[in-house]
């Protein structure tokens, strides 16, 4: 049975590795050469501040996910992961919350402030980010599972010794 | 000891539960009439869908904090208070980061999205927002502050446990 379980969170760990692996790669290959009025330019996810904080957060968050995968299950660390957790599921949650609202604007645009959707220009570029943030999306909660599990196991014996 | 420590924590948690309400009013009430061309229009919050989000975040972080204000230190709801915290510290993190992300180009704008900075015809509105922001990033910190020490006293006794 805690074997079941360990298997289960290392499968869910694995997940969380591969969807900000994805995020981070769907994210930064995206571009596409666009022209407007015969002048040619390429727009990438550099040309946000919200995009390159979300390639940012998802890299950070891979490496620590890959780090994670390699820690022996008897290693002491451990409790230093639910707080680890905890920190980069903000970071994810915060860097998912920037890009998408940046990307909202593209999509949608902002008639009271004047701006223009752009994904009407660049449709391919707009597909690609909107499936970075669809597969970043499904780190955010599967990272999140992963915290709510944690605190089930760390409340657990607490909840145990008070009845 | 666990006296002073009890009236610091209630003293924080007042500190977020008036952070989240000034966040709520400064963004609300945040408008500017602004002319272009002749033609007079007003600039609000509404107008911005991460905005809206911002301040329906932290108005529930608000009767969130205040009904916690009031709950005895002696209930075992406090338990699902750490739950929460961490919870509603995600509601914010994420409505400021959508939000912070929208001011950033109404600030300075997107030259490659073409979408212009808005804050020199509106300034009045615009240092409302900004100010609004600050506050909701104090509230947010203050969460965090709660939230690792809520983590920290769970994390305690298996520590202890263990040794």
């Amino acid at each position: 049975m805690a074997k079941a379980k360990r298997i289960c969170i290392l499968l869910l760990r694995f997940l969380a590795f591969a969807a900000t692996l994805s995020a981070v790669i769907v994210m930064a290959t995206s571009h596409q050469n666009a022209s407007f009025f015969a002048v040619s330019f390429e727009v990438k996810y550099t040309n946000s501040p919200s995009f390159k904080y979300f390639v940012i957060a998802n890299a950070i968050v891979t490496v620590y996910g890959f780090l994670v995968l390699f820690l022996p299950s008897e290693s002491p660390l451990w409790r230093l992961v639910v707080a680890l957790d905890l920190v980069f599921t903000m970071l994810l949650t915060s860097s998912i919350s920037a890009a998408l609202a940046i990307a909202y604007v593209g999509k949608k645009g902002n008639t009271y402030a004047g701006w223009l959707p752009i994904c009407g220009q660049v449709p391919k570029y707009c597909d690609q980010v909107t499936g970075a943030l669809a597969v970043g999306f499904v780190g955010v909660i599967t990272y999140m599972l992963l915290l709510l599990y944690s605190i089930h196991t760390v409340l657990d014996p607490l909840l145990l010794k008070k009845t």
